[in-house]
């Protein structure tokens, strides 16, 4: 009989371990999914060495996962009210919230439900739904779970390759999620701090906000590359220019006022204090994707926050608004977000996959079961 | 013939000067006025010290007056198009924008326009219009001041104290800016760290967008109590209170959350840091009042902004839209606000006054002609 | 053993007919609530003669109720995370939304949700949870019910009268969703046209929102004079003055302009004819309350769309978070909106409220067990 | 000596004359300007006929230009700052405002100011700047014009068609105000009525905003295949299908929901009677660029407007904000654009360029002096 198998933390910094589990038959709104593929996210690294405060050993890492529908009841239906069947092909929102508190209810913003837990972060094997995590075989999504039908089973296609979908399951939905906050407007100046997936994904909504201008800094010269190719008018390589020098080529391209919009992506604390430099007199300061102490910024509250009328904001995640929204745009920019996969690995080999996110290689290192 | 004075600032730090000036005749769109009150501003103190760049000497201070219309020329108008008579009660916004640049027409925010130039602040005595301080017997507003009618001159009473309108036009118009900026709305927690002129204005907007617990977290127990008459729920002496139990009690009374939105207007670093942690999870701190360098603020980019998806804002000025609203806002509170003018005193006494608005001698010191 | 017990329509239009059920145990997160006040709404008339499609015979009226906790098991939570506890005072939302549609998750408005479905419209005695209306001794709430404490069970007191906290159900909710739609800001002129239980909240929600001049236009003197008491700076008697009139006046108060935000919850076509006449250039119609077609309404597109930039809403309903700002507002202004309530009626006697009602008499009539 | 010369309206409906003037000199912030292009307007066709109650005859038409700068005095820039000089290419806002009422100040809208007057409109050649539309050879513009540099002079090159540029003055500036106003966000879907020269720039911008869906519907096959090369993914030709065939099509292009944001820019109350029936529940219908009577509109009130909480908006005019807009996304999408212009004719050929516009023949015609 057909078995499950996840590759399991058992002790922090260590060898994932192979576990097989039955594949359980789905109750109620529960979908069991069979995973195509299952992207690597730097937070992971930062759970397997012990760093994540949420982690509950052993456990199965994998919070990016994309796969068809191995068993559902009928009834259970995607959030456009598609109702699922077996073969088709879902992604889900890696959060799971409770819908009646005062984030998700007053406030309407769900993905800062005090009782969020996640798939791949929040629960050991032993905590239902068990296969909680996307480094698996299978998983069994709970009721509560919010479904995106991608592709329907009739529609799918033998030669078409559908694993870099896996792309907009957490870069493109924080991604989206910072956008959908921000007040990018027709005409704007957008500067972005990191070429990384979230970089990408920025150059391409930036351009879908209607930004007149997009600047790009960063260290890395395939980034830079893509991100020009995505769009990016101009890209700034940090390791060719002083900070000084940085600064005023923004201002030289905005006519000495800064960019009305900056997103950092990169994720240093020298990254921002670098970057709030950048925004303009009335603009704004975006901030995602950090998910570990990056340690303290200073900042000139005055020059920097006062004087300039300045908005600065953290983006921590994003729901399946958010993850719908860079599904659409991954669907109009595949030929772009197709390149932020560079690696694809055999699941079995995850750990050598964390050690090379670790090391940082590679854009996106992909799992596959 | 009627000659104006003014108290200048000749040289920083020492006192100030009486000068007399030829009344003008106004040209085209000028207006004369002849001031009824000037308020100090913290401001003043600053520029009066010799710590604030825009300053040109010889120079006379005041940003913060009211006054009657001595003379207009036909056809001038208030913003609500009013044609504006001589004995006409009127206060005017203390900046002076282009109306024609990026920030004025692009980003529709003309408190951020680059050509900004202000009353009492940025001009000496030698510089058109030269009356163009508040600490005088009588101002010359340029054609492009715009203006706001208070009281037309025939419904002008005798025993009618207007001094107080005098509040609105800087701590008013300011903290207008920040709510206007702000997402304050129905049923919200706010908190106001600073129970200045600000402070109160900030506890009758908090009313008045809606909220439904007001904290305010000072050190003066005279103006705390101020603000609990205006509508605070709760007040909070610093001088009786830990950091660790400000904050544990702000937590209780929000059931865990912190505040929806935090108005820091008590000006100096320490404060910021201690009152982002009063933020509640996608919840705002808005900065406003902040004129002079008061140091580097350290954030904790992770737990502050990251984590907690929280807005920071700095507000600079703002312009006559926030000055009629702060005006409108006066005559609905006007026994409250009336209470924040601590201190008359007479315009030829004002280095007298600059050194109790130093030594933070009285709450609102206003200068009578 | 106790019995519960509620006023059935059998037959529409005609007596409605007492009938007694057990009272259940609650399953899972179900709560039963012992019902202390059920409004009586302008739709119930219509549900009552058969004019609204959502109906069900035979089936309980009742969308306004509050009540007590009967019984509920351990862990079921408020909104605010607070546990539910036998006898604590609740109000709960009187839609159940799906919260996994579009609706719900992509455009955040759940009272907009497909799948919505309503106490005491939606559902016959025969459907789950049967007790599904307030005109009735009990109620059985599902769990996915939002529920929000109004009074936890030791803070009660004898005393004193909870009933009218049942205006802040449909009315207050209803309200609190338009002002929540709308623009209105700090200064701003609203219009009301309508002074029932919605009008008396529009001008308090208007002065919570800072509106500098309120206006409403109705046909009964006493409504008028309650708005009046509530913050309406003028009333106009549509009994006394013709519709040209009327607009000369609004006029007349805005320097020309007209009304920045006007709020319909008159509930007819007529009123809206003469109602967007009020709205100011770049203004808003916001149209509140109306549950059966009124017939069509004719606008000339030109001058009452085009040439004034108007923006023109249509709101149906509310959720959880409106009757929660409906609730502290209620709060805040008790003395006010216990008066909006005109009657209480012993529930046996409905059919008898149900006609008063359809007379037009009374502003609020409460059914009470 | 050189002159100017401008076709002009002596009696309407009758042969534009063409009378010529000196070229007047600059004085203070006066620009005068050569004119490279004129667009005609639907609106034109109006004013020429007599129905529009701005026109003061004998008259200039034109609010479509651009042209080089011919004379300036020193230090008049654009609205970035950049100095104007002799050659530079430029646009004008065709409305000249206060910049110091309600509307300007207050409300943030220059484009409803009370006493904006539009160059090609509001005067005649007896009032300054007599040189007032764009029919013209050469036209002056007054200090308060808010001018845009499309080209610096010594960028221009000789073998490039910058005419185009003017389908962005009034059709690219009003879309742009639209889609300002408008709450599209990504992953949306955007229906467009009418695929003239408003509405090929509606797909454009619906695509700079995210939308994942855009639909077009209009009579004209050539326009219509224009708006799908501009992005449109579903074009629906009126003359092929009968109203419930279209409604039945987007419902089901939309799961049933139909478009979140409908754009009218066909100009008819039809139309609009047919659109908002495309309109989701919770979504908005945006009606642009009406300018004259075109009879009243029937809404079914409840269904129309209250049940689906619609948003409907009519948008008059935009401001130099939304012609930077639109200069910005002409230059993105030039290819496209620079297809609505249809016909380039002798400034000599008004009247009969204004007969073409009467048949309906073009898209866009220029007149080229």
């Amino acid at each position: 009989m057909e078995k499950a198998y996840a590759m399991v933390i058992e002790e922090y910094g260590k060898e994932l371990v192979r576990h097989e589990f039955d594949i359980p038959q789905p109750v109620g709104g529960e979908v069991i999914i069979r995973i195509l593929a299952s992207g690597i996210c730097g937070s992971d690294v930062h759970v397997w060495k012990g760093q994540d405060k949420r982690s509950h050993l052993p456990q199965i890492l994998g919070h990016e996962g994309i796969g068809y529908v191995q068993a559902v009841n009928t009834g259970r239906k995607d959030i456009f009210g598609r109702e699922l069947r077996e073969g088709d092909l879902v992604v889900w929102d890696r959060g799971v919230m409770c819908k009646s508190c005062y984030e998700c209810l007053i406030k309407r913003k769900d993905y800062n439900c005090k009782s969020r837990w996640t798939y791949g972060f929040s629960k050991s094997i032993y905590d239902y739904p068990n296969l909680n995590g996307s480094y698996s075989s299978h998983m069994r999504l709970v009721p509560e779970t919010d479904i995106l039908q991608l592709i329907p089973r009739e529609k799918l296609k033998a030669d078409e390759d559908y694993i870099p979908f896996v792309s907009a399951c957490c870069a493109g939905t924080t991604t989206a999620c910072a956008f959908e906050q921000s007040r990018v407007e027709s005409g704007d100046t957008v500067l972005i701090q990191g070429p990384g997936p979230l970089g990408v994904y920025s150059v391409l909504y930036a351009r879908e906000r209607g930004a007149s201008k997009i600047i790009v800094v960063g260290g890395t010269k395939s980034r830079l590359e893509l991100c020009r190719e995505a769009g990016a008018d101009v890209v700034i390589d940090r390791n060719e220019t002083t900070a000084e020098q940085r600064l005023a080529q923004v201002l030289d391209l905005t006519d000495g006022r800064g960019a009305d919009s900056v997103f950092e992506v990169a994720g240093t604390a020298s990254a921002v204090e670098e970057g709030v430099h950048y925004v303009a007199t009335g603009g704004e300061y975006i901030s995602a994707g950090i998910a570990v102490d990056v340690g303290d910024v200073r900042l000139n509250w005055f020059s920097d926050v006062a004087r300039k009328n300045t908005t600065i904001k953290g983006i921590w995640v994003g729901d399946i608004k958010n993850t719908y929204q860079a599904i659409e745009l991954y669907r109009r920019h595949k030929d772009i977000l197709d390149r932020t996969i560079t690696h694809r690995i055999p699941l079995e080999n995850a750990t050598e996959a964390l050690r090379m996110m670790e090391r940082r290689e590679g854009m996106k290192i992909v799992l596959i079961p």
